[in-house]
């Protein structure tokens, strides 16, 4: 029997629908089947052969990155100091330079000796390491800051955690495991190394989510997403109350808010610091960038940091995620984009107007403060008493909370531009009602010669306040001479110890 | 010769796959037939049928009605009053009465003797005939306001303005034209009677747009959609210099933000009233709807007023701009959703966080306001002169102006949330700064004695700043009473003569 259409259906003349009906449904088959292929090419990645097998908490990144070559390269590219934000600041700027009043603002806390523009997870080591704020310690003199400052700055922490627990590695000075935590926050603080499934390494986080009644273990995928990042970018405090030592804790137990944050802190009396200037007992917020984020569209949209810190991206044909965690107007095609279909200059505008916003009212809270520190100050001089002066420094130390709320966050007036501008007209009203209540003072002691220093520069701003910038730098040069090489040295003779097998 | 499968292969074996080739292409154009006449349909409303013929600046609405059925019942709807926003403040609610801080801060002008929420456009007549803000006119006293009130009242305008002329229109007491000024805000207001298209019928937008220079009539539909609106829901002052009376201007020439529309009045030093507890030279902002528009994302994505205003609707398989203007909130299925894939709760709720945000900062800056008028009129009690108070008095003007600017808008916390906090956040600090100068002129006199009147109830708060409620309302009465039907009567016999024409 031949098959051709003129023999079959000279047998059935209905044959020839048939046979074209046939022939339709392979040729879709056939589609689905190459979509098919294609999508697996793409998914091909997840399937990864181990090249090299280490130890579960190996905190090299590098020795990992023989595994996942694309994450580790992208990972390493946060060395890039290149991007520059709306207000052109690069990502090393000198903001006590760029913003003398930070000088003021911070007058008795580190934060006033060097604040520089955080740069890439790549510096997080070095920075920490070289920054006034971790002083200059030596054989006979310790660092002012606790050892709990390593937390979030170096992949040894899992290692270090594991080894001596979670209190017994917060305790003690900040040198006292610089020679352990040598390797920049890497791979092993996400990451579960079995399965690369993403991991909460950081206790605060558990504890916190513990005390609120969750079982972080039950978040989904895209949760993790947001919360491997939370783990650091979030307000804490060292907790030295019920026999602890400076135990990183997350204040959540009232909520995410500004408000509910301070009432937590106000429930013990608890303070960062004394003012300088004004002796008021301040808080000092650190990156709130999670807590903001929950409060922003993005947020309530489904959406997670690494969304738009760590897109997609697509590389012959293999589609990974981008681990180069920068700002997301570097890559707005594979940010924003992915969703708005504004054009990237739009797109930009449109976050630089909040920017711009945010900066504005942040501005007017920010010349408010410096001045009512000096007023606090002078209320001091003339007389003042401590009941009298108490209201007025809880209401600066609730206008600085405020402001600082919104400044420390990188992205809070994206994140979160209502809520961050909510917080800095709340800030402006507690500000301006400690200097009115300032005014009755010098009204009371009549004298209302409030003198306020020259501050124009970072130089004269410090000199103010005393400090001895020349001093501290000088001491941290001898450190970074004497004692940081021993640490390193150290470091590389524990780590020829450790486990890896070329499979 | 017969037509079958078989037959035809038979002469020519590859015919059957030719047959089948035209037979998908007839059976697609057959397809793009059916869509086609599908799209006609819905288009059909635009090539309209008139039954009846009327004069082009007719403004009965009903009678545009009879060609326009649909368009019209929908308008008619703006009669409802039910909906209910997140405050569950109604459509008529008296502000006052919620809100007894209101007549402090519009002490000296009309606004303190009678402030309801808006109603629908239905009610834009009745409503300024009623208010207590346009007095009682009778046959000796003329009402307190000019006519230019008239001119986003009434259809019965752009006839009157055509007969009278622009300023002749504008000048003379409100009551003038009462008996002209019958039918509330319509169809000629916005269309043009021949061609149905939008149209600008007010001067003021036209001249607000010449100043800046730019011809209204280059405007995109799309943007008529939105200028139609801007015709009255805009900031506007009634011009008295060059000769002018009482001319309707919008303050647009240095542009459209609260700063640029200060600095507009403050160069020739205008000033709406004296406010009369602190003696304030104030400005009085209205409905800054559309200036406040253009500050929100919306905008920015190319929408119009009418987009969400005036969703389309589809019924009996025809579409048509529904005129029932009103909230986005009542039908969130043809409004958010119409872009926004969220849920109808989750969209309500976005929208109610922005509303609750800028309510926080209103009332901060509502409540400090209150407390400045107060303390001014304090100082001057105590002995404070003209020139320790200017500063005082222009710093409470400037935030009352932020204050008014953001709360006299319906939705601009939905419109544009982050310029309402920007400008929030400003006039707070203005406020204070006011209330710190008002203690260094207490401290002066010595005297901190502010006394501040109970102002809990609206009766309480207008009996401190002296107004007669009850003889208002009194005259008001007599006035609906002896004057109203007098007016109606003769407007009845006016439009008896109109030319109308069944065709």
């Amino acid at each position: 029997m031949k098959w051709s259409i003129k023999q079959l259906v000279e047998t059935k003349p209905w044959a020839g629908w048939v046979l074209f009906f046939i022939t339709s449904v392979f040729v879709f088959i056939l589609g689905l089947l190459a979509s098919s292929i294609i999508e697996r090419r793409a998914e091909a990645q997840f399937v990864y052969t181990l090249k090299v097998e280490y130890d579960p908490l190996e905190p090299r990144s590098d020795i990992w990155g023989q595994n996942f070559p694309k994450e580790y390269y992208s990972y390493i590219q946060t060395a890039d100091t290149t991007f520059k934000s709306l207000f052109n600041v690069s990502d090393d700027e000198d903001l006590l330079e760029s913003n003398p009043k930070f000088v003021i603002l911070f007058a008795g806390n580190p934060f006033s000796r060097d604040y520089n523009h955080a740069r890439g997870h790549f510096y997080a080591v070095i920075d920490v390491v070289k920054t006034l704020r971790t002083g200059a310690p030596n054989d006979t003199t310790p660092s002012p800051q606790p050892n709990t400052c390593w937390t979030c700055k170096s992949s040894d922490v899992p290692r270090l955690i594991n080894k001596l627990g979670v209190q017994g590695f917060y305790k003690g000075s900040f040198d006292k495991l610089g020679h352990e935590c040598v390797n920049y926050i890497g791979c092993v603080d996400c990451h579960d190394a079995k399965t690369m499934n993403l991991k909460i390494t950081r206790p605060a986080l558990i504890e916190a989510f513990q005390r609120l009644g969750k079982d972080i273990n039950k978040s989904s995928h895209q949760e993790m997403r947001s919360l491997v990042c939370a783990q650091c970018h979030v307000e804490y405090f060292f907790d030295n109350r019920d026999g602890k030592e400076k135990y990183l804790t997350f204040p959540w137990d009232s909520g995410f808010t500004v408000e509910a944050m301070e009432r937590y802190y106000d429930a013990f009396a608890f303070s960062d610091w004394k003012h300088a200037i004004s002796k008021a007992p301040m808080l000092k917020a650190q990156h709130t960038e999670y807590e903001m984020f929950l409060f922003g569209v993005h947020y309530r949209s489904g959406l997670a940091c690494a969304d738009c810190h760590m897109p997609y991206k697509s590389e012959g044909g293999v589609k990974y995620t981008d681990h180069h965690i920068t700002s997301p107007l570097r890559y707005i095609s594979r940010t924003c984009q992915v969703c708005h279909r504004e054009s990237e200059e739009e797109l930009r505008n449109r976050i630089y107007e909040r920017q711009k916003t945010i900066k504005e009212l942040r501005n007017i809270l920010e010349n408010e403060l410096v001045i009512a520190h000096f007023e606090a100050k002078h209320a001091w001089d003339i007389g003042s008493n401590e009941k009298e002066m108490q209201p007025v420094l809880q209401l600066i130390r609730q206008a600085q909370w405020r402001w600082d709320f919104v400044a420390c966050g990188h992205g809070n007036a994206f994140h979160a531009p209502l809520e961050s501008a909510r917080i800095l007209g709340n800030g402006i009203a507690k500000v301006q009602e400690a200097r009115r209540q300032l005014q009755r003072i010098f009204a009371k002691y009549n004298n209302f010669d409030v003198k306020i220093p020259d501050i124009s520069t970072k130089e004269k701003a410090q000199k103010a306040i005393g400090i001895d910038y020349e001093k501290l730098k000088r001491d941290k040069q001898e450190f970074m001479k004497n004692m940081v090489p021993k640490w390193l040295e150290k470091a590389k003779e524990r780590e020829a110890k450790y486990y890896i097998k070329n499979v």
